[in-house]
């Protein structure tokens, strides 16, 4: 902040993104009234604005699980400690970290205050759960018999608890909510093709909905899930250049059916072990739509995930006009809830509170509303309303006659996605380089201007030779990862090279960044 | 089961209600594949068919909700101990049976074994949600400044947890899902029409999409929720003609907002306390609808809130009409899904399942489909189609034409709907007795026939004085207690009487009931 020029125009937001990306990002959701730490360490109170955004995101993720088949169930929130041990890379890359319950009563103590009751502790105590393997493993083991019981497509939406000693709100919270997909097959391939299926699931959600483009493909083995045998994932760019990881689904092999024992009779009499799978996405995707999408002021949501798509602000100069210009609100917002986009009803909010017009729309505008029209006594006498997009300049107003807005607005919500779209894409496009020496590697992942260290190179595609030590080093060095790996693409076929850390033959090009 | 009649028809589910209705309702839960015990006590698995149940009961009263003016967000699954002592009451009557998270990490023990790790120990331990009335009062404590910040009309859906010695699946579980709705208002009027207000939400959700009549009233003192200052209900019987509660709504005055510090400044700019309101719908409501609507074969659902409404059974007796069938079952689920039934396209499944079709045709019928149609080789030719209601005798059939079905399927389920709420409604009314002496009144909770103990009495409606040591000793006597004190209601107004156990004034008869 000590570095703001002093004739920088005002933003809604202090600090402004080039200033101090992480403060900007937490004053953004404070100015949306997206959520909100609570007194509980670690834990976030989703608030009903950025609670409508998750609503969104599931409404429209639960539509295209269905369509490829699943459905929704539900599994218990506490996991007994023994579970926990049954899967052995599971239990070294994950388990630590857990909120245990060790009683199940609380009585009065001597001081007169709560406590948990010295008679009610548990023989086995219980982990709230971090994710679900094992104990849907344990519930999957008991239905699975035969190979006619194949394949199970379900998946859970819930809450789900991680402690977390640095908490930052929606990106690693202690509690966050989620979906976790679960499902056995009969084969190794049918478990793969569904693994990948789901990503692309996910990578059309992401961009389709949350208009953010992602490189996918599959984590090198030190980022991998534990007890997977291959991360496949959809990695994001936000605008301190760092990469996120959005989304990822997991081909866990015959590792957690063992561990289960989920055994099936197949079509030649044999048991076997079933093939498993488990893709997840979080509330985490909120803090990435802001990051990639939100401007210095504020929030700017897509269409296609935002609670309401157009606010009307109705302004009432004179009390003797006021009548008209509601009535007139209303109907316009009428007009507009008749029409469909994205498969429902447009959803119009009515701002009619008695605070001062400018109040009113700034505080939209940090909502990241796509839509802000405004109606006054004028405007009743032209026939004309004045319509903001979010994804244009705060001043920019374009006056419509009122029927041609209703009738159009659906095509506005779509341009506004679209262009939020592009401009994620064009700005992720200039920050990802081809990277073919080491050096070039460290120059472009070490900031140059010592004043904003947290804005860094971007993505780079470089080679490298498959060797962990590599990565370590790098990671070491820089707090550089690799993002992913490209998957085979026949389309576009990966081009040989050599690692620009070792020279050693490189089958392709991986994407590396920092990361959160 | 000792005392079944060796000539009774065989039925789907055994045993049958009238021989033991506890083991009955667990063998519909079983037979219709709704959920499971898992093997954390007290904690169901709720599988697909079960949780697609919820999911719209989840879905219709969401749009009640948010019709009613309501949003949603979500808060901690956590609160911290000191928490739960801030409302006395609320600590007496409540907190006690709870799971305690006392530590946040997990170690390897000497032994080799996981345990809570003994350096990561809560400073003040965390109590998981029993209901959230606390964590929420000292959120909205910091939301809520001026009047110009009220009313707040949220709803929460969430799981939480009670810990229960004796679990019944969907009735008492540890963990269960529920929605609860938090306000505050600015004046004690508006609280209480705000409770009346979800009573009614509830009464018509329950009425018209669970197709369930209820009782609708007030609890008496004892069985109020703790520190609430009313509590209205509705009660529902099920077929062991017990009461079961099927939601509650809160007045909750300003104890709550006393306790959490939940302050305004009025329009007359003094500091008053905020008047709060909490209201509530679980997973017991799935119980609700399985006792009364389920009969000897199995589950019976609504269409409202059956996750499919028409399953098509291909019958391919020959391998040469087996495609044509196929395809046929696959037109007619085509034409039924364009039809809309309650707002939404009619659900429906083609049964491809290479298994018998009278296995095929019972696990429908137990899983509760409303409507089940059979699509074989002779009905090509002839154009027809035979189809069963789930509410009439399984063997009954009706022949349709084909066309002529799919234009009717949405006023079929409209009937089928509508004869289930008519057939509930005339058995509570046929068990619902006005009484007029002690005498009568013990008679009536008292079984005649000791070898069906489970079957009572049904609802009595009794005046009572009001006296709370007359409740205590008739639910000491005969377990049966006040289900509610109906509310005035102009049109018809309560006539007053004598109360039967004393014979003091009374100002109106009340509900009594065994109950769940």
């Amino acid at each position: 902040m000590a570095n703001q020029p002093a004739a920088a125009a005002k933003t809604a937001i202090t600090p402004r993104r080039d200033e101090d990306f992480p403060e900007w990002y937490q004053q953004v959701i404070r100015a949306a009234e997206l959520a909100e730490p609570s007194d509980v360490r670690g834990c976030m109170v989703i608030r009903p604005w950025g609670y409508g955004i998750w609503e969104n995101m599931q409404r429209q993720l639960d539509a295209m699980f269905k369509a490829t088949g699943h459905r929704n169930a539900y599994f218990p929130l506490f996991i007994p400690l023994s579970y926990m041990q049954k899967e052995a890379e599971h239990v070294e890359g994950f388990a630590k970290e857990c909120a245990v319950v060790t009683h199940h009563r609380l009585d009065i103590g001597p001081d007169g205050k709560m406590r948990p009751a010295p008679g009610a502790e548990l023989t086995e105590p219980l982990v709230v759960r971090p994710t679900s393997e094992t104990i849907i493993g344990a519930t999957y083991a008991k239905w699975v018999q035969s190979y006619r019981d194949l394949p199970i497509l379900i998946n859970q939406w819930c809450n789900v608890v991680r402690w977390e000693m640095r908490p930052r709100i929606f990106l690693r919270t202690t509690e966050f909510l989620w979906q976790e997909g679960h499902t056995v097959h009969e084969s190794e391939a049918e478990a793969r093709e569904e693994t990948k299926r789901m990503l692309d699931v996910y990578e059309e959600f992401v961009r389709d909905y949350v208009a953010v483009p992602v490189f996918s493909g599959e984590k090198s083995e030190s980022e991998r899930f534990p007890g997977a045998v291959q991360t496949l994932c959809v990695e994001a760019m936000v605008q301190d250049r760092k990469a996120i990881q959005a989304g990822t689904s997991h081909f866990l092999g015959q590792n957690f059916s063992r561990a289960s024992g989920i055994q099936f009779q197949t079509r030649d009499g044999k048991q076997e072990f079933g093939w498993t799978t488990s893709w997840g996405m979080s509330t985490r995707m909120i803090g990435t739509l802001i990051m990639a999408h939100a401007d210095d002021d504020g929030l700017i949501l897509p269409p296609r995930i935002a609670p309401t798509h157009i606010v009307i602000l109705p302004i009432t100069p004179k009390e003797e006009t006021r009548a008209a210009v509601l009535e007139a609100s209303d109907k316009l917002a009428a007009e507009l809830r008749a029409a469909q986009y994205n498969g429902a009803p447009i959803e119009v909010e009515v701002d009619r509170r008695d605070l001062g017009g400018g109040v009113k729309n700034w505080e939209w505008i940090k909502k990241g509303v796509p839509l802000r029209v405004e109606l006054g006594p004028r405007d009743l006498e032209s026939g004309n309303v004045a319509v903001s997009r979010r994804d244009q300049p705060i001043k920019a107003k374009e006056f419509l006659a009122r029927h041609e807005f209703v009738r159009r607005a659906p095509e506005i919500l779509d341009s506004i996605q679209n262009n939020l779209l592009q401009r994620a894409k064009a700005f992720r496009d200039v920050n990802t380089r081809e990277l073919n020496s080491k050096e070039e590697f460290y120059d472009f992942f070490t900031p140059k201007n010592s004043a904003k260290p947290e804005i860094h190179g971007g993505f780079a595609l470089a080679h490298w030779s498959g060797a962990r030590d590599i990565e370590e080093q790098v990671k070491d060095d820089l707090k550089v990862t690799i993002r992913c790996i490209p998957l085979d693409d026949p389309a576009a076929p990966a081009e040989p090279g050599t690692c620009v850390f070792s020279g050693a033959p490189s089958l392709r090009r991986v994407i590396w960044a920092k990361s959160y």
